[in-house]
């Protein structure tokens, strides 16, 4: 098996997806500029003009790290806008840690989405295995793997649990991705770029576990990068932007660590 | 004729102006930065407290990037509250992408702004010349310069139009202005950014064609300075608040690039 | 009297609490990373799951920059889901520039929290002595040490009033914190920063005057540092949290200037 994430790199920058979200508040422009840095344009909207944003779009990212009843409703117009016509990521955001989360979680879920990317406790509470989610970051999970197998063959789609290591699966293949940096767990928001991220590739290559794992690998090296040019969380958000912009093919493929379970 | 936008500069540093906002979620918060490092001093309020807050304001800017019925209806209230008395500053995020926000950016219009401020295929869809939007971005325009001088004329107030070269007209003069760097399409909300900066300068300096211009010539030669103290877009935008805070008149002056036409 | 920020500092980073925020969306991005950089892991929720989530919290700050009814009432849920089991932090940013939000300030007042922090015009206003506020910023009040005390006593609760110098008081104890740099005034929501660095060290120690000047002092210490390592307004903040999460007990200590009154 072979696995060239710059392959698919090269597809996001000659194309410039689209990228719709509806995510949080709280790292929203974040993610509008990391998917600029992938190689993507982002548009956030989440009003009454959802559905006709999303028929322009190459993909729509919903993110439900804060919610209220309209932008869940929003969320549920958007997926059903995208549904069979463009991927569709969903970023279940602190699902597991709250009631309303869950649900808002298994309501998106229930409308097909293309991939659902979460930490390793927000897919082990969506896979059914049991997952520790504290406020919106995971506490871990004894077995993520299984569970990213799980949740994807119970929902039908790719599954990325990302954490110290990372897993995709499509219920059949199992990739195991080990590039990172223990930066990316002292910014707020670094899983929510990396939903942005997977929806400039899904929406440029199309939704299978290589082009999210092309995403996730991407980020990841750029992370690696980063932390080698700054000096704490504050100049290590820039520095990321700045690698995940800049990174070369083959650094990309040579840096790549990865390997199927 | 004589152009010294270090004139219109040093007026803002000296008043600094209190800039009320109602902008989008996703740039709100690079908007009070570079407010701040322009000279003024932002608020943003877009609850019941709306028109009490533009009542003590020196201008406001309404930016429809991102927009809910709610926060429509404070822009209405705001302009209403402002009308007349300090100057109103519109910036049509994505006019033309969607009917909503081609429709909001139209009843905005007919509250009487004193500035418009978009990319050229915003100016171009909302002067009827036609242009081309892509989410939320400017796909071009073919004829940019006319587009500005039409649209100041049929809405009765400053039009400025922002790309490679920005066009600034109030149906009669129309200036062309040609700093800037690549690097502000790399960051999102640099749009935005600007208009929160002319939202200073008018605040200062009244609304017309020339403390438009000064302006947009601040922020350009500011993000002059910034690609050349930066490494990507990530250290461009911190680069690109210092170098506006720390611009000097004369500099700033002998930098300007302009022409009547 | 004995003063060791360092103390409360080495507590905030073995415990990690769980901080919940309900803030503006101007500056709640800086909140969330500072309060990282500060220790604390933040959450962020003012949707139908407001209650749940402060209550697997360890303090609650409520932050009143940007206010619209659904989030005001969200507001009172969690002041309500809180009180007795955890600590509240109220920062009445704008009170006294609208009604709306003095009298949302007041309300929340009412559901007794158990830290006010605000700039000296927002303490002015509140403990009935007069203060001046501009927009969202102070604009000085001539006897800040004594609304702090009066408006401490009146409330029942620790206050906290910055600005050039920062005052603590619980209504018997008095203190007077001096570090701190002329560069936060120029970066939008560093005050927000300090009442999440608050949050973190009250979630983590309990809420009392030296709790609340602990947070102060890291913050104000951490400044000192940023304003060292940068080159203006854009690259100070990001300097700022490094600054912040790589402080040093003993530097903490050595650099921290206060007395008592």
């Amino acid at each position: 098996m072979e696995f060239r994430p710059s392959e698919f790199m090269a597809r996001v920058r000659s194309s410039v997806p689209l990228v719709h979200h509806i995510t949080n508040y709280v790292t929203v422009n974040d993610c509008a500029n990391i998917c600029i840095c992938a190689g993507g344009s982002p548009v956030m909207t989440d009003g009454p003009d959802t559905a006709e944003m999303v028929g322009i779009s190459s993909s729509t990212v919903l993110n439900i790290g804060t919610l209220n009843p309209r932008t869940v409703d929003s969320m549920a117009v958007a997926a059903d806008a995208a549904r069979g016509r463009i991927p569709i990521v969903l970023d279940p955001v602190g699902a597991g840690a709250t009631t309303y989360r869950t649900e808002t979680a298994q309501m998106l879920m229930s409308r097909h989405p293309d991939v659902i990317k979460g930490n390793a406790g927000e897919i082990g509470v969506l896979s059914g295995a049991g997952g520790d989610v504290r406020g919106v970051d995971s506490a871990g999970s004894d077995d993520a793997a299984d569970a990213t197998v799980e949740l994807a063959r119970k929902a039908g789609c790719v599954v990325a649990s990302t954490g110290k290591v990372d897993y995709v699966s499509d219920g059949s293949i199992l990739l195991e991705l080990s590039n990172g940096s223990d930066m990316l767990g002292m910014v707020s928001g670094t899983g929510c770029m990396v939903s942005s991220v997977v929806g400039c590739y899904v929406g440029a290559c199309g939704a299978d576990v290589m082009s999210v794992a092309a995403a996730i690998t991407a980020f990841n090296v750029a992370s690696e990068r980063a932390a080698g040019d700054s000096r704490g969380p504050g100049t290590f958000k820039p520095a990321l932007m700045d690698a995940l912009h800049s990174l070369n093919g083959e650094e990309l493929d040579s840096a790549a660590r990865w390997r199927v379970l």
